[in-house]
């Protein structure tokens, strides 16, 4: 007999994004005259550097001749990746990390969604309050969450760390002990990074209680502050107790190309000696069929002299974005967070709007679009985020009629 | 505290090609004069062909541009290519699949390992036997199978449906009702086909029974007898019990490209109404984030007119050495089975050897290397399987040593 999932009907309508577009769809048929910004979504607009383009040109011409051509990938990565992530990700951080504790995939959302399975269905997790909704959905799916609690917003076995400007959003250690804690440093959707101490309390509080962090790491080049660390292996003690999850998307714009990486350091074992690597390397190995040559030779050149220095171009300019939009909110006496290592901004929407009011005020009379905090969880509500990730110009003048509205 | 997920640790090692690996290694270090070749890897050896890689350099050059330039792309895939999928695929065998009803995905591998995440855990699954070692390793891990039986080397939950000699691989409907049944036609390992009249059985027996069909129709592309299906869907009935999955690997050449999808029918449901392709849409939604946009370009050529000549060339070569083959096996006095319809050639051992006793002498005593058909279930001791995915040269020199021998 056909039998669903039963966990899969748990989940919640995922409304945020569908609804944010539906809304945008009728302000735009209503009045086709107006140019609507949108500094909603978290996607890049700059295009591939000419280095990884000039990668994927070779290696799609690598694939068009017999004796150049590549199959099948090793199901962990190739080798020439996995070690320049190890060398310059790492090792010139000073963090004690090798290409074999190196998971190449197609991305870290895939990464994030997929590295619950192969935990205990009992294990209880933790997760920041507001959250990237993938972390929370992928262990209903998982079976690891209760029910949901309409009146809280919450689910019952989740334990949720409350994000808001009142501990400057950066989670209390909890009073129950968790399993898993999902961590995001620099934080989507708060924009905010936590400083290497901080991270270390966490490091520590892991060890002492045996509960794994996975960190994820998706914003690490955005971060300008020298005081937080761009891995949770700087910490120490980290390697007993941390998953560290890598992206390509945000540093060099490889959204729609689809490659990152997470980490499974070999110390990192349950009670009787089974090593988390041996698991996820399982997994990859089941379930997964490498990511593509073309774009690991595309992340390859990402590390390359030439790639670097054309990703410090894209950040700076995504980075430029958030300072626009940070002081410009300053000036019109908004109060906002983040964007200081991070190309997110996290504004505390003004006249005690819910966020959701805010959002319809900000399209309706400035024809800009952002989203509100409420839809990553309770503790957004209040809250609005908008994004680095426009160009310079629709920036500025989404920036200026926030500032008249 | 650091809980793994038990049923992981339920997992066989997977030693069947690191075995063959291992022995190639040891056979070609004591004698490091021969010419090894290998039939054993299901991996193609031909390039990408001209209209694919133009395609790859087309979508590589848009990406390079802001204004042509693609972030993240559709959850569930680009229009184009499901649109393309969908007429080419399907409307033009008449049957009747809708391109919404058409999950892009990075390949096949991922699909088969990723599917019974919508089922229920306590689905009971059937397999064929010998069968491809993903469905039941996903299986292991989704806590499906029950505790392996070291005599019968079989998983207690698991129902078997043996494919040998005596039933011409044709798998015998079950007494027991699986909720799940996986086939795989043409079959990988054993390189037969079930014919449009048998598998209207099975999809007669999956609706009578509330079963679901999971049909990997990887290796369609191979199909020569005008009277095995492409699809599932050229069945009637299917649309309400079967699931079809397809790849890009075997037919254009896409290993190390990674591009397949899988086709959940609008009308397959649960008792409650709940439908399968919802299911199937929040797992892409939640644990995935698209193809890459220069797969899908690569994809939607292939569905182009010159795509469809060339990859007509690449299967036409295999299918060459699949004949090569199979005829000289046959002047030889061996036994052997497919390629016809496949690129597999399932040959029964001579003498009456174990399936690595064969492996071991053909390595040793003409340095050709294939894959013991007992590493894919018990039924397959006494098989060997070879593989037509070699070039012409060293495919006509494997078979004149396997005559030799």
């Amino acid at each position: 007999m056909l039998k669903v999932n039963p966990d899969y009907l748990k989940l919640r309508g995922s409304y945020l994004f569908s609804t944010v577009a539906r809304k945008v769809a009728a302000s735009q048929a209503a009045h086709p005259d107006r140019q609507i910004i949108r500094l909603g979504i978290g996607d890049v607009t700059l295009p591939l550097t000419p280095t990884v383009v000039a990668a994927i040109h070779k290696a799609g011409d690598e694939m068009a001749h017999a004796e150049t051509f590549r199959g099948y990938a090793p199901d962990l990565g190739y080798g020439f990746l996995r070690e320049a992530a190890a060398a310059h990700d790492f090792k010139a951080r000073g963090c004690d990390i090798a290409a074999d504790e190196i998971f190449i995939s197609d991305g870290a959302k895939s990464d994030s969604g997929n590295i619950q399975e192969i935990f205990s269905r009992d294990c209880r997790i933790a997760v920041c309050d507001p959250v990237y909704p993938v972390y929370l959905d992928s262990n209903v799916m998982g079976g690891r969450t209760g029910d949901f609690d309409e009146a809280k917003q919450q689910w019952s076995r989740v334990i949720y760390l409350p994000c808001t400007a009142a501990n400057a959003f950066s989670p209390e250690l909890p009073s129950e002990v968790p399993d898993l804690i999902y961590i995001c440093s620099p934080n989507n959707p708060t924009g905010t990074a936590m400083k290497k101490e901080r991270l270390q309390e966490w490091v520590d509080y892991a060890n002492a209680h045996g509960s794994v962090i996975i960190f994820d790491a998706a914003y690490e080049a955005y971060i300008s502050d020298p005081e937080v660390p761009h891995s949770i292996y700087e910490c120490s003690g980290a390697r007993t107790c941390a998953i560290e999850i890598r992206s390509f998307s945000k540093n060099a714009g490889f959204t729609g190309l689809r490659l990152g990486y997470t980490v499974v350091p070999k110390d990192l074992k349950d009670a009787d000696g089974t090593a988390l690597r041996d698991l996820w390397a399982r997994r990859h190995g089941t379930k997964f069929n490498g990511a593509p040559y073309i774009q690991q030779r595309a992340g390859e050149a990402v590390y390359s002299e030439a790639g670097q220095t054309e990703i410090r171009g894209l950040v700076s300019y995504y980075m430029e974005n958030a300072r626009t939009i940070r002081e410009g909110l300053a000036a019109a006496g908004y109060t906002a967070f983040g964007g200081i290592d991070s190309p997110y901004i996290w504004m505390q929407t003004p006249d005690g709007l819910s966020s959701w009011e805010f959002f319809d005020r900000l399209l309706e009379e400035a024809s800009v679009v952002g989203t509100p905090g409420s839809g990553f969880g309770p503790s957004g509500e209040g809250y609005f985020r908008l994004t680095a990730f426009g160009t310079h110009e629709n920036t500025k003048a989404a920036v200026e009629r926030l500032q008249r509205l």
